[in-house]
């Protein structure tokens, strides 16, 4: 992989994706699920904050407002566009994700549709547009996030006008106090901290929809727009892992084995099994809660005598009684 | 690690160790215990084959004769002197051993004091020597195998003339039809293809005992003798492995999973948790019998519209999209 650049550190430095191990959650704990943000997290005074939606009418609804209107919860997958982009060669130069840009909330909100024809779709009407708190200059452009849907994309019934993420509030980072959530689509057209709503009688050419988030292979390409999340799995291998062994000496029968995961740094003690019958090997397992990351793994014996298995044995010339402690490499996987 | 030479290729490619998987075996089957053989396996016709007793009186046996006398079982932790040898720098040129030289059997026999008790310890008595019926040059020395115990070692109770391995008879490379048993000492003591055994009053001075298997560092030196095994302990991570991960598509629920462990060359159905919501991120496991080497672990999901993760994705300005299939490099220890 080529190095990353400046631009790339201080975006992967904001923007952070969920540790593989955390796909043990069915729901992902807020502050592991992936984030990515354009600009910078707006500061939202809550009682202030309104809505507007231009249809054939204008509304504007408060926070309370509009959960008063009725509920809906969907647990949903949410995976970044660009995740899998630190992979492609050459690499485009954007936040450098590997695979981790991806998380599952549950969001609790109110369906968009019934909102939409209260402020009246027109004959006209072709697309809406969605435009956030949150403003930046990107391609040289300054702007604030905007992203549009087809009406009958706006239209389905799963998509919300979220308020709640697991439970709480939505946080800061992921849209306080409301956001659009489109299940199936790629995380960039559930704008974040929503501020208005509009139906459009043109289709959006503005920059995130015209520019950002297209396949093409050249500056100058239309390219075709970026919107399903496509098939993927992911797996881990991190987790409760049982390193079993067995331990013998010919000199005192076996009384304690202890195990090493930092190549013999620190030891914690095995389970030992039953010792059934003094003149054979006895058994012994040590649960290990692995982590991801590289590991020296040593199991080292101990018999009723005191002889332990040492680290290092001189050298002799036959070669003879080599009982130096195991020693090995392992990678866990997150 | 300097090359192994052909002698010590020889050696490797007749002798064979235990791989480590099998440590999950309390008693090790037959075939997978460790073995390490000084010169050829002797052809012995049982119906022919006594064994001869030299005190103050001989006594010649049968194996039947044997089999009659009183019978004692043991399961018995075996290991050979050499096990770790290929792991010493300077590495001495003999069987190289890492660390598998090990193997745990039920043996039966008849225990040794008796029958020499039977033949007569005399007065001057000081050892007894044990004889096989392997014959080789060793160190220049044309020699019969032969191994003494001090008479205290050889009266311990455990020390039986043992004619059965894992509930049948010995296997020819185990010492048929009858070979001496010292539990918790290296293996070469425990004297395979018996022949004769002699009360000695004077120390023996053969090759195995006086050369062999002493620990020293030149030739010249007569070192110290190898005599019981110092304490060790294996393990393994080998075995039931489960691999768990998640899937998930925006345009159509996931149908499928498959797990591929040599880099998606082939693949493997892995169990799908039942889908509670569509548009949340659907649990998968994978059963896999981790057997030790290398392998590339993938994973690749599929949507009942058909749709499924590449291998390989085609490359865009962007680098959205990118789905292609997670790979992972995996070393399972025996």
């Amino acid at each position: 992989m080529e190095g990353i650049s400046l631009e790339e550190l201080q975006l992967a430095a904001r923007n952070h994706g969920m540790p593989l191990e955390a796909l043990r959650y069915p729901i992902t704990p807020v502050g592991l699920h992936y984030l990515l943000i354009h600009y910078d997290v707006p500061d939202v005074d809550a009682p202030q904050w309104s809505l507007t939606v231009r249809g054939e009418r204008e509304l504007s609804l408060g926070l309370a407002e509009l959960k008063e209107r009725p509920r809906a919860e969907l647990t949903v997958t949410m995976e970044c566009a660009g995740n899998g982009r630190a992979r492609l060669d050459p690499r485009p130069v954007s936040q450098p994700w590997l695979l981790e840009a991806v998380g599952t909330a549950r969001w609790a909100g109110t369906p968009l549709r019934p909102l939409l024809d209260e402020a009246g779709v027109g004959e006209g009407a072709v697309e809406v547009l969605f435009t956030g708190l949150d403003r930046g200059i990107e391609g040289g452009i300054e702007q604030r996030y905007q992203r549009s849907l087809l009406l009958e994309d706006a239209f389905r019934e799963e998509v919300l006008l979220a308020y709640e993420m697991n439970g709480g509030p939505l946080p800061p980072q992921h849209g306080f106090p409301v956001r659009l959530l489109v299940p199936g689509w790629y995380g960039m057209t559930s704008v974040k901290w929503l501020a208005e709503i509009d139906l459009l009688e043109e289709p959006f050419e503005g920059y995130q929809q015209s520019q950002g988030y297209r396949l093409r292979q050249t500056e100058d390409e239309e390219g075709t727009p970026v919107q399903r999340i496509v098939p993927r799995s992911l797996f881990v291998t991190a987790g409760e892992q049982v390193v079993e062994g067995r331990a013998w000496s010919g000199l005192a029968p076996i009384s304690s084995v202890e195990v090493s995961t930092d190549g013999g740094e620190s030891w914690a003690p095995a389970e030992l099994d039953f010792q059934e019958e003094r003149w054979a090997w006895r058994g012994w397992r040590f649960r290990w809660h692995a982590e991801p990351g590289s590991y020296v793994l040593c199991s080292r014996a101990r018999d009723e005598a005191g002889n332990e298995q040492p680290v290092e044995v001189p050298w002799n010339l036959g070669g003879y009684s080599n009982n130096a402690v195991q020693t090995v490499s392992v990678t866990v996987i997150g």
